[in-house]
């Protein structure tokens, strides 16, 4: 995926899951250095329906593809350490 | 949840999630420094199958109330940076 893409992609993002990709809201999860296989295949699970959730669901379903490749690519991509 | 009960209980997840809880297979999520209320609250979906997953809903089956909240301890407590 396009990190750059990603990072743009990411706004909507931020509210839950932090600037920098650690949330700030305990029962979110922390995003930043996560394995970018693992974010593509729940951002499609979301979509898909096959994992469900009442916030994510929702907020995937604009997502094509390559947004979510771009996501996953850009979340991979920070730091979990910088924080 | 007790640290020291979620290492020792946490013998059968090092396969998939690592030594120190950052998985060396791009499809299983890196667990160390994640959210210890978002990591009881996937366990907890998992067990009770509103998340589903081949390889990790009967890995959760054995484990009591106390054990996915010890092993929540547990991975929480690990610092995703010294790897």
């Amino acid at each position: 995926g396009d990190i750059a893409a990603g990072k743009e992609k990411s706004v909507t993002c931020v509210a839950c899951h932090g600037q920098n990709g650690i949330a700030q809201i305990p029962m979110y999860p922390n995003l930043a250095g996560q394995k970018e296989q693992y974010l593509l295949q729940q951002l499609k699970a979301f979509k898909e329906g096959s994992r469900k959730n009442m916030v994510m669901s929702p907020m995937v379903q604009p997502l094509s593809e390559e947004d979510m490749k771009n996501l996953a690519a850009y979340y991979a991509s920070l730091s979990p350490c910088d924080q």
